[in-house]
């Protein structure tokens, strides 16, 4: 048990990560730490801080929350802070419309309890003040997660956000005793992880690059975004990872002498 | 309907009244306002407020929630600020042991949606950002609602507590569907039927059979029920599997000129 699981009271419980995406305010992710901690949250990661880090207007907002902030990590695309994570929740103002599904926050929490229970590890995405999170953040998530707001005025300030969330996540741990957390359905069965299905996407786009595939660069781009939500929707795990690689290396006769392939290339 | 209801999104739905007992920040006042409206509430009262009223960090902290800060009453005393309504909750940081029914958020919602129905009229009480609510304070109150917090780290931002609370106030009212859009919700996307996997596994083995991918038949067909499963798990449509049949028979070279694959069957 680490010293942040003991500050949070949940002993070593699994939990989500936080992942606060180019935040802008050094106050924000202070105001975000205290809000996490509240309810028992202690790993948080910011991708690309816009505030720069370390940040002193963090600590001074964090009202005492520096259990997470001092055990915080930045990095430097979502792709990063998303590669060892197997379930992914992005956090939008409207459930936007992109094909994922949308859940609330208590019916989050509890696909994130399921996630961890098969254990994998997950994560709550949350976005620039701003602007929110960019189609090209979505396309690491499995779905999208909404507060419902009133729709006159839904403008929430981040920690408020990060509030509302981690509350749910509390209330769903406190309602779920231990004994009726699902059991994982097949204990050899990981689901994938961000990176994997990452790696999976980069190999077969490269093969299909090499027999131009693609034709248009417009064609590309929408195609590998279809590619990726199509293989991020597919629950694979990791052994279905490793089997698709080995079909596509087979298929693109890589596995074959160079001798033989040279007649593809013309 | 008055101005602020119809902002608020909610009719003239009644609603109950907020009430900040000697707020000491400006700041807090304004973001607590913006908190109510959030979730629809914009009725705002003041007792004593330590930070003077009117107050320019209020107004700047608000968001735009004007409409709330526009509205609210300043009143002498708890007492006061009581007098019209018919049943108040008190807001603790712990539940203080005062010999009142102690309720969460949620339990508080329907109490107050309960007093609201008999025509009366409710408030909920928030303390001052330091000390919270005195004991005299509670007498005014005819339960006390308490938001269960990490033991470890307690401590809420004034605006944090009036979030929390109004959020439960919300999802009382509206009963909610805990998975919004269920996936998939596209209209124009029909899952596969069994005859499109079906087509594209045996296309893909087919391909695989060609280069010789399987080595041995048990490999095969243990392999082939791996690749049948997974499709089957993937939640794909018809243009997911037109898409995927596109990939194959790129990779495999089949979309190129005979000649040209001859080097790969040998």
């Amino acid at each position: 048990m680490s010293a942040a699981d003991a500050e949070a009271g949940q002993g070593a419980a699994a939990q989500p990560v936080v992942i606060l995406v180019r935040p802008q305010l050094g106050e924000n992710v202070g105001t975000a730490a205290r809000a996490m901690l509240n309810f028992g949250l202690t790993e948080l990661r910011l991708v690309q801080p816009a505030c720069g880090w370390p940040n002193i207007k963090a600590v001074q907002a964090c009202s005492g929350a520096t259990v997470v902030l001092n055990h915080l990590t930045v990095f430097p695309s979502v792709a990063a802070a998303t590669q060892d994570l197997s379930r992914v929740l992005a956090t939008t103002a409207r459930g936007r419309d992109i094909g994922k599904p949308i859940l609330t926050a208590s019916a989050g929490a509890r696909a994130l309890r399921a996630a961890l229970a098969e254990g994998g590890r997950a994560g709550l995405l949350f976005g620039p003040e701003r602007t929110g999170l960019t189609n090209d953040d979505l396309l690491f998530a499995d779905a999208v997660l909404t507060v419902p707001l009133n729709p006159a005025f839904s403008s929430l300030n981040l920690a408020q956000a990060v509030l509302l969330v981690a509350h749910a996540w509390f209330q769903e741990s406190a309602a779920q005793p231990a004994e009726l957390r699902p059991a994982p359905a097949d204990p050899h069965r990981q689901p994938a992880t961000k990176g994997e299905l990452q790696g999976l996407a980069e190999h077969l786009v490269a093969e299909l690059d090499e027999v131009d595939f693609f034709k248009t660069a417009d064609r590309r781009q929408s195609l590998v975004q279809t590619i990726k939500l199509l293989l991020q929707r597919a629950s694979l795990d990791g052994s279905d990872v490793h089997l698709l690689r080995g079909i596509i290396k087979a298929l693109a006769g890589k596995d074959r002498p160079a001798a033989l392939r040279t007649a593809r290339r013309g």
